[in-house]
């Protein structure tokens, strides 16, 4: 989203990172060219370079800035509580609340892996290890407490990541179900596939349709 | 996979569908040039066009291809039963090896969409949505005998085959589980996700160990 305050090189910087995850989702990384992009923001190709000195630094900054911002977020809902299906619960709603508002940019952090150079490449990978982390120690406790039925915690992890960032390619707001609907349904299944008392875990945490419905 | 038999000519597009598809996971579509393609394969840019006439030809040949492999290998392996475990159970083992046997054609078909015309857009969508409701359908004869417990099929069908096909993301041959014990994993988070009591289906339906040790 470009940013209202700041100053003019702040929303220029903005600016550039919304037209450039656009355009890479639209043609792919290596087929965009920092010329085009320059002409969607509506500056020199100059004043990019001010900004991203390489294409690949651009390229990095979206990936980066996306895992980081998806981290931030969790951080921002866990709940205070132990439960591991409380938690849980908190963790579908946020990962699908965050990847359905940056549809472009997660398909962007997804497909654009094989761009970066290997040093860059090491560090997305560690956000994303530091995210998918937070979900097996959630999904070990609930096994360890006897809450989840789990036969691999880490197969688990990425079945569920993947079954909730899938939703972006189907899912457009305004058409058969609200993301307060998806949400619901998605927990139901989660809940089902590590094998957690569905009424248990309906009590323990309501789907927040107030914030969902504000968030888009 | 580059046929064995066959005239020079069959043995040539099968080895510029082979490097197409090799060279778009790797750079996106958008980016490969057909001269980067022939130079790939051995042959002059003139014998592509021969076999392709256009860029475009080749995406859309290597996509419904694809989708017609993927619903004819579903065609071989979906069993005679009406039982809808056992049939959910041969969905999940066919898609799962279907796919890891693909991995650079499922990533082709899955991110390159964009890239179609409309009315070639159009004849993937069908075929996808033909796939699609095969297992749809047997969710559904599954919740109205109530064997599975569901709440909504679309969005069941979708999870499914999201979690399914991001095996291919992280899966690789000869690293810590085989494509066995993925399945098998794979097959009990189905079930449970369905509502399906596992012990019901494990009598139902074996993991074909042999065949998926074979098939790579």
């Amino acid at each position: 989203m470009a940013r209202t305050t700041g100053s003019d090189g702040e929303k220029t910087e903005a600016a550039v990172r919304e037209a450039a995850v656009s355009l890479i989702a639209r043609l792919g990384y290596e087929a965009m060219s920092m010329r085009q992009l320059a002409a969607k923001v509506g500056v020199q190709a100059a004043a990019l370079y001010r900004y991203f000195p390489t294409k690949e630094d651009l390229l990095f900054t979206l990936m980066r800035e996306h895992m980081e911002g998806l981290l931030k977020a969790w951080d921002r809902t866990r709940p205070a509580s132990d439960d591991p299906a409380a938690r849980l619960a908190a963790y579908v709603e946020n990962h699908i609340a965050f990847h359905i508002a940056r549809r472009h940019a997660t398909h962007v952090s997804n497909m654009e892996l094989r761009s970066l150079s290997p040093e860059r490449l090491t560090r997305i990978l560690k956000l994303r290890t530091a995210y998918e982390k937070e979900l097996r120690a959630i999904l070990r406790d609930g096994a360890e407490a006897g809450i989840f039925e789990i036969d691999d915690v880490g197969l688990t992890a990425m079945a569920l990541i993947q079954m909730m960032t899938g939703v972006i390619v189907w899912f457009r707001p305004g058409e058969r179900l609200s993301i307060a609907e998806v949400t619901t349904t998605y927990l139901s299944m989660t809940m089902r596939l590590v094998g957690a008392k569905i009424d248990t875990f309906s009590v323990a945490r309501p789907v927040r349709r107030a914030r969902d419905a504000v968030a888009l």
